[in-house]
């Protein structure tokens, strides 16, 4: 599938319980594809120019005074000016408050060692820029469905992705971006199963 | 004022505009004073025996599965454990989705250079701690009033708190806690006036 007017200059087919890496330059667009559906895939983002920058959700809650994620939204950095923008949306749900699954989540909350995680997926993935263990940023976590009810407590619910539903992002700077196929199957995040996300870079 | 049965082994008034560091050690309490009411209280918490193990907003919201705190939920750090509980609460309504202020935060939405502010003052606070610039976590906002309608989106309101309400915590392991006296005064997050914070060490 071909979700722009833009050319596609590389895709990559993520495969479950993993991560990619790869390069957005300022003025391409990057579609994350959610090819079966009701997959999250947890995502980060750093300037290429200067890695110390990078998308900082707790500073986008502040520069978009909302913790909902909606079309034209700047992806805001550590320096809240924003990397990349929103441009489509075939969803409408998303997260960017709840922290990448690690090591900690499944042997604290699920009594699992060395369950495949988002964190260490996103270290491996990033491993020829030397982003070290502890410089992981929070994700922004498209497709995933957060119910937050009135006071201010949520559920985890199955994502509202169908197969072949996408976010499409143009980057403003020179990116690095890095996505996983979240590795949850202990609660419905993922609906249960884990399966591929797709990366599409439109020159 | 002394706000429970223990003992105050210490007590220090945080002026307006700065942030004061503090030891608390396992088992002993701190009391996080709003003196004249409706100030906001950054506040970070390291663990003292492994500077690298912190307290985590990203990770409270996923281990309390909530945005709101209530008495009795543990503070989490980024191993998913807690370092401090939350004891006794006379206001009931805080933050911990939103970041410090910043240089960046009077710069880009303000347009004004060298404002005092949260994250600079946590530094300088920490300096005998060997904490870098950007090794200081998310907060927790004590007494910031952040009200999220229904669709995510918030408007941030003015403190609830009166003078002399406060919060306290008990620490689980040895800790090492900055908290500031908030910076902002050019939104009602702190009633548009900054006014002292009181800490007291409670043996």
């Amino acid at each position: 599938m071909t979700v722009s007017d833009h050319k596609i200059k590389s895709r990559f087919v993520i495969p479950p319980y993993s991560a990619h890496c790869v390069d957005v330059l300022a003025g391409e667009e990057l579609c994350i594809i959610d090819v079966e559906g009701r997959q999250v895939s947890d995502f980060i983002c750093f300037n290429k120019d200067d890695m110390t920058e990078h998308v900082s959700p707790v500073h986008m809650r502040s520069s978009l005074s909302s913790l909902r994620l909606k079309v034209g939204d700047g992806l805001f950095s550590n320096r809240r000016d924003p990397l990349m923008t929103l441009v489509e949306d075939t969803v409408g749900k998303h997260d960017f408050f709840f922290p990448a699954c690690d090591y900690y989540r499944y042997k604290v909350d699920f009594g699992v060692e060395n369950h495949p995680n988002c964190h260490d997926n996103l270290v491996k993935a990033l491993a020829g820029h030397g982003i070290r263990m502890d410089e992981i940023p929070d994700p922004i976590n498209w497709f995933m469905n957060n119910d937050v009810d009135a006071n201010g407590d949520y559920t985890i619910r199955d994502p509202l992705s169908r197969p072949g539903d996408y976010v499409r992002l143009r980057a403003l700077k020179n990116c690095v971006v890095a996505c996983t196929t979240c590795s949850q199957d202990f609660v419905p995040v993922n609906g249960m199963t884990v399966t591929p996300i797709e990366l599409q870079v439109l020159a």
